[in-house]
């Protein structure tokens, strides 16, 4: 049901042309309100996509009538055309709907460094908007994808409202936020300062925690549209707890999904003086190559997370750590621990635990294995 | 020639045992002196190797009569039982040679978290030290091997006087330091605080710029001794040039040997506003999985460049960036430039070449391209 499980809101996805293999690569999805109040979290990369600079500036009014998402190219480093292609588009949506091109968000994704090919993109739009429905959450969903193998939606509906939402993303997944574009939509009758506090809460846990490759986008954008339409205005803490679901839900999504992965990581740090230390050290961790090839061989091999714990500036006594992996604590005190030939690896999900011994925090970072397929999907493909 | 082409410098290399394949993994270098002046550089990673806190120890002295390196296990995370074996060992040294332990650096590498062989290492000193000759520094570089496929020295000969050195490292290699051994010897007659000052200034510029695969060790040392017996002092600024040289041809030899590499990629940027900046942006495409890929698809894939640049803290506007890829500016301005059609990529070396457009400042970071190669090498060996 993706973006068009709660009410107030339709959408489109077709195939525009912008791919080259005729995939669908053009998602429309529309808040017809009543309210049509919005937040956005972006990349905190520093060379952003010029969709990024277009979205970011109409998201200061706190208002979205409509969101218009390409994949096939992410116009990045594209300079001033770049941007004016993005405005095009904007213009386009909103005079096809009749909105001012400022209530319209523009999300791109793809090959950084070639311009959008315009001529397709344009009348795809008209095409998409014509095919507006209750029931295209779906297709939406589908027609962001790049390198995704599956399409990514979720949904939680609650006493009378609902939150949902589609992702894609399967490579570039790195914190300040994975590479990916991600929309929420809901019904509740909330405004957008709301929306902005629930969304930054929930992507601070989920999509800023998930760290495939420690590659960060051009191009990352999450969107919380509110439509109001179930007429329920919930209390914060369920609508947070809400959009958390779905961030989650989607953001796990996106790891099972990572380009040439074959292990799903969950790195817990525990007992870390503050969370900042705790997700730190979980980065590191998820960072570190010579693991994430130990990973992939089902080899339980702790130095390597000690040598990962060791470069961070993180609160710990390096013979004070404990690290265990799949339940069996390899690494006591820093040393070692309990017979590493006990731990079962046979399993896509591995769970470590780098307990520092300092404090009370605790953080979880989601991260892959590196593989020889991750090798040969990023070398053949120019993304 | 390696660390017995200086004169007052024996060495030798043998197999104890430690390595269960047979293969050499004892070396021992001494100084006879007149001299025994000494300055070491070690991991800046805060889990460190039983060895590295017994070497800092001893070199707190600024003397250095002898140094034992083993490969076949790095004595890292083993506890008070690995800090007690490495105390041993010096000990042996020192009662074979009739030394003090104090006078005796201790280095390790290979597996993290299993305890050194010392009925196996122990003997194996006795026999080294008889094996002691001013032929040995092949035979000591040779020992120092783990995954290196070839074993490293280099020499520099000036005026009556000589720096020459080994080195070991394959993976693992990253700054602060790369994961490697390093001795250079010298028979210049200079106090310990000249050979630090040197060291430290070559090192900043050498090790410390190679930057393979992002991993940093809990054993990395790099040691200088001298022993004065060319009766020659010579000038701070060609002395330290000389120590430069070698260490710039050492980390050479690192990159072009570096597990599973296919390319040795030279980043250099260029017009940053300072040299902490250019080092910053020159790492964080050094590290980036997704560009290392595509250079290893000998694919200019110049918006990962950029998205690396992106990721950093430097001064920097991002429609001023340029990036060359072998000799093309594939990206002007933040966006297209030359024809990347133009690049040519099929020979070992890569150079990037990041124009910040912000100062006047360079850095040149070395890195390699990520493979599949790679990837099998550290998923199938546990180190």
């Amino acid at each position: 049901m993706s973006v068009t499980a709660a009410k107030g809101f339709t959408a489109a996805g077709i195939a525009a042309g912008i791919k080259q293999n005729g995939n669908p690569d053009l998602a429309l999805v529309v808040n017809d309100g009543p309210r049509r109040a919005a937040a956005g979290v972006f990349t905190s990369n520093r060379v952003k996509a010029a969709p990024v600079l277009w979205s970011e500036q109409v998201l200061k009014s706190g208002r979205l009538s409509a969101v218009i998402l390409n994949s096939g190219g992410a116009n990045a480093c594209t300079g001033p055309k770049g941007f004016q292609d993005t405005h095009a588009t904007a213009e386009k949506v909103a005079e096809v709907l009749g909105l001012g091109a400022g209530e319209v968000a523009v999300a791109s994704t793809g090959l950084i460094g070639v311009l959008l090919p315009m001529d397709k993109l344009l009348p795809g739009v008209e095409t998409a908007a014509g095919q507006l429905s209750e029931h295209g959450g779906e297709k939406a969903a589908i027609a962001i994808k790049t390198t995704d193998t599956v399409h990514k939606t979720s949904v939680v509906s609650k006493d009378g409202w609902t939150v949902g939402g589609m992702a894609k993303g399967a490579g570039m997944l790195a914190p300040g936020l994975a590479t990916m574009l991600v929309v929420l939509t809901t019904d509740a009758d909330l405004d957008s300062e709301t929306l902005d506090k629930a969304l930054r809460a929930a992507t601070k846990v989920t999509f800023d925690r998930v760290d495939s490759d420690g590659c960060m986008s051009t191009n990352d954008t999450v969107l919380l549209l509110a439509s109001g339409a179930s007429e329920v205005a919930p209390g914060y803490e369920e609508f947070a707890a809400a959009v958390r679901t779905v961030c989650d839900d989607l953001g796990q999504q996106l790891i099972r999904d990572a380009e040439g992965a074959s292990k799903d990581i969950k790195i817990e740090v525990v007992n870390a003086a503050s969370e900042d230390d705790a997700v730190e050290v979980g980065r590191s961790i998820a960072r570190n190559n010579l693991l994430k090839c130990a990973i992939h061989g089902e080899d339980p091999n702790w130095g390597r997370v000690l040598s990962a714990i060791g470069t961070t500036g993180a609160v710990f006594e390096a013979d004070r750590l404990n690290v265990a992996i799949n339940g069996v604590w390899v690494c006591k005190n820093g040393g070692v621990g309990e017979d590493r030939e006990k731990v079962d690896m046979r399993y896509r999900e591995v769970h470590i635990v780098a307990d520092l011994a300092a404090g009370s925090e605790t953080a979880t970072i989601w991260t892959n294995d590196l593989t020889a397929d991750y090798v040969h999907e990023n070398s053949a493909y120019s993304s």
